[in-house]
C-alpha cells in the first residue's frame, strides 16, 4: 500500500450531541501537519456541503479555536438529515475527484454509516482511491459494535442530573412525576435516569424502555404499588414505548398528526403529548380506583435539551476526541475504510479501547438495551446496567441528607 | 429590649429551588452555639410540621452534613402549599407556646410572607413574644422589595444554559425552536433565556413574558420576520402569557382540563400543551402563508427541571447562605420581625446588600419585570435586563466558534 496524498474532508450528519465537535476536531488534530494530507475541508451541513462544494478551511483555524469548539455542544459544521440517492453519490464522487479529496470522515449514526458505505462502494467501482471512515455518534447509543457511542454519555449525564434533581423536588410534596426521555428504539438514554440515584428510596422508581412492550394497565398498577407505599413515585419513560402489537403508545393515546422525516422516522421529540397523555391516564386510574381524592401528578418531556445541554461528561469528551484521532491514525496507517467504535475492556476498573470495524457492521442496524440491563417485570433497570452506566457520566455533585431519625418530640 | 430565650424553628414552604436548603442552613449556622437559642427545630413539610409537631433536631446534624445539604437542590425539610386558616394559626401559636419556640424562620414566596404576617399578628394579640422572619425564596423572582430572590439565579442559570445549548442545536438544521419557561405572572425566568447569548445572531431571538399582552397573530409575524432572514428562530415563551383581555393563551389554545391549587393558581407547569399549541399554530400559519413547504418547528416545555437542576449559580448559593445568616443575626440583635431581602447597590461592579423589610411589604404582592427590561415591541429583553441579569448566573462554559469566512472554493 503506497502513501495516498490528497485533501481530507470531515462532516457531521444527523442530530447533534454535546460532544460531536470533539469527534471531528479529534480527526483534524490527527491530520494536521501530516505530509500526505494537504487541505482539511469542513463540509457545511453534512453531505449537503459536499454536494454544494461549501467548505470551511479547517487548516486555517487555530488550535485554540478548535479546542474551544470541541468543548461546545452541537456541531459547528452544521448538519443535515439528507440520505443520499444514486445521483447524490455520483455527484459527491465527482466533487471528491475535482478537489482531490482522498480522506473522508463522517460523524453520525447508522444512517450515516450506511451512506458512507454506499459512496465507498461507488468509489471502488469507479476506481477512485478513497479512505472512508465513519465516526460513531448518537445520544441514543443504538449503534452495533459500540459499547457506547460518543454523545451518549453526556446526554446520559444530563438525564441522570435532571432526574436526581427532580427526585429531590418530588420528595417535597409527594405525588407522581413522569419524565419522557429521548430514544426512539433503544432505551439506553431513558435507563440513564437511574444513574443519579443516591439512596435506596431515590427515584426514578420505575423505568420504561422501548425494548419491552408497554401495557398501560400494568403501568398504572406499578405506579399505584409504589405510590401507596411511599406517597410518591418518579417515573422515566422512553418516547418510543410501544404496546405488545408494536403500536406506539403515543400513537394510541394521541390523535395529533405525526410527522415523519425523510428516513421515515416518526417525530417523537418536540411534543409533550406522551407525558401529558400518561399523566392524564394515571389521574383517571387513581380517581376510578378511589386511591386518592386528588392526585398530584406532573409530566415533563425532556426534549432537545437532552442532546445539547452544555455540560459534557468528561469521560465522553476525552473518549470522543480520542476516537477522532484514532480514525485519523487508522486512515494514515493505510486502512481503507471502516467505522471507529468504542469497546469496553472492563467495568472495574473502567477501561475501553478503540476498534476499527467494517462500515457494513454498523450500517442501518439498531442496537438495543441488552436483556440483562432490564428487570424481569420490564419496569426498571438492573444493577448490571448501573455498573455499566456509572463510569460513563462523570462525577455528579454529592447530595447531602439530613438524619431524619433525630426527631424532637 | 431584653434577651429573648427559647427554641427556634425553621421551615420551607411552596415550590422548592436549587438553593432553598442554603437559606435555612444559613439561618441554622447563625443560630448555632448562641446562648439565647436552645433547640433548633426543623419543621417537616412547612407549617404542616408545626401543626403536627413533626420536627427534626437540627442541632443534632453535623456542620458537614448541613453544608452538604445546602449544596443539594429542593428542600430537605420538605414542603407544603397549605395556606393557614384561623384555626391553623391558633393551633400553631399553641405549639409555639408548648415548645417555647420564640424564633421562627420561614423560607418561601409571598404566600409564605402573608402566612407569617397573619401568625405574627395573632401572636402579638395574644401577648406571646415571637421573632418572626421571612426569608425570601422563589425561582419566579416576583417578590417586592427584592432585587432578586434566592433560587432565581440558579433557575436562571439553568434556563440560560438550556437555551444556549438548544440555540447551537437549532443552528445545525435551521427551523424554529420554542421553549416554554416557568413564571406565572412574572417574566424574569423566561427573560433569563437571553442571558446565555454568545454572538449577535444567538437565540433566543424572541422573548415573550406575561407582563405584555400576547397576540398570536403578531407572534407569528415576529417569527416569520426572523425566520425569513436567517432560516431559523429560537423563541422563549413564559407559561403565563395572556392575551389583551387577560385570558391565558394556554386556556385559549387548549381545551384540556386545568387544575388549580389551594391558592387558586391554575396549573401551568407539568404540561406540554402550550408549547405544542404554539408550534401547531406556527406550522399552520407558515403553511397558509406559503412561506415554506414544510416547516421544521419544535417545542419543549422546560418544566420542573428548571427549579431543581443540581447546578447552583455560585452567586445564588453564596448570597442565599448569607441571607439566612443575616436573618438569624437580625433576630438575635432584637429585631421583632420582617422579611430579609436582597437589594442591589450597583450593577458594575456587581454589589448587593441584605435588608430587613416589613413582612407586609412582601406579603401577597407580585413584582413584575420592569418596563425598561422589555423592548418596545414586547417581544424581547433589553440591554438593561442583560446588565442586570448577567452577574447573577455565575460563569458559563465558553463556546468556541469557527471562522466561517475562511472558505475553500
Amino acid at each position: 500500500m503506497g502513501i495516498l496524498k490528497g485533501n481530507a474532508v470531515v462532516f457531521t450528519q444527523g442530530g447533534p450531541t454535546a460532544v460531536i465537535n470533539a469527534s471531528w476536531v479529534g480527526v483534524v488534530m490527527g491530520l494536521k501537519n501530516v505530509p500526505q494530507v494537504e487541505g482539511i475541508y469542513g463540509s457545511i451541513h453534512g453531505i449537503d456541503g459536499i454536494l454544494n462544494e461549501e467548505f470551511v478551511d479547517l487548516n486555517a483555524q487555530s488550535d485554540t479555536v478548535l479546542m474551544a469548539v470541541s468543548r461546545t455542544p452541537a456541531t459547528a459544521l452544521l448538519s443535515t438529515r439528507r440520505k443520499p440517492d444514486d445521483e447524490d453519490n455520483r455527484k459527491m464522487l465527482e466533487v471528491f475527484k475535482k478537489h482531490n479529496i482522498r480522506y473522508v470522515f463522517g460523524a453520525g449514526g447508522n444512517d450515516t454509516s450506511e451512506s458512507l458505505d454506499i459512496i465507498n462502494d461507488a468509489a471502488r467501482i469507479s476506481g477512485y482511491e478513497l479512505r472512508m471512515f465513519h465516526v460513531a455518534k448518537t445520544v441514543d447509543n443504538d449503534l452495533m459494535e459500540n459499547d457506547h457511542t460518543p454523545g451518549y454519555a453526556s446526554a446520559a449525564r444530563y438525564v441522570a442530573n435532571a432526574f436526581r434533581g427532580v427526585d429531590m423536588d418530588n420528595k417535597c410534596f409527594g405525588g407522581i412525576y413522569l419524565g419522557v426521555c429521548m430514544g426512539r428504539h433503544a432505551g439506553f438514554l431513558t435507563a440513564a435516569a437511574a444513574l443519579g440515584r443516591t439512596t435506596p428510596d431515590s427515584g426514578p422508581h420505575l423505568v420504561y424502555v422501548p425494548e419491552k412492550p408497554f401495557d398501560v394497565e400494568l403501568f398504572c398498577q406499578d405506579v399505584e404499588a409504589i405510590y401507596s407505599r411511599s406517597g410518591r413515585c418518579v417515573i422515566a419513560v422512553s418516547e418510543g414505548i410501544e404496546d405488545a402489537r408494536g403500536v406506539s403508545v403515543l400513537q394510541r393515546l394521541s390523535s395529533d398528526t405525526l410527522e415523519a422525516d425523510s428516513h421515515g422516522n416518526v417525530q417523537l421529540s418536540g411534543t409533550g403529548a406522551l407525558a401529558d397523555a400518561l399523566v392524564d391516564k394515571l389521574k383517571s386510574y387513581f380517581r376510578d380506583k378511589g386511591v386518592t381524592r386528588k392526585l398530584r401528578a406532573r409530566g415533563d418531556t425532556l426534549g432537545y435539551i437532552q442532546r445539547s445541554f452544555p455540560d459534557q461528561s468528561s469521560v465522553d469528551y476525552e473518549e470522543t476526541l480520542g476516537l477522532g484521532k484514532f480514525a485519523a491514525r487508522k486512515a494514515l496507517e493505510g486502512d481503507m475504510d471502516g467505522s471507529v467504535a468504542i469497546q469496553r475492556v472492563s467495568d472495574d476498573p473502567y477501561e475501553i479501547e478503540y476498534k476499527l470495524v467494517p462500515l457494513k457492521s454498523v450500517a442501518g442496524k439498531t442496537r438495543h438495551l441488552p436483556d440483562h440491563f432490564i428487570n424481569a417485570k420490564g419496569n426498571n433497570v438492573t444493577e448490571a446496567f448501573m455498573k455499566w452506566g456509572r463510569p460513563l457520566i462523570g462525577d455528579l455533585t454529592e447530595f447531602g441528607m439530613l438524619d431524619m431519625t433525630k426527631k424532637i418530640s
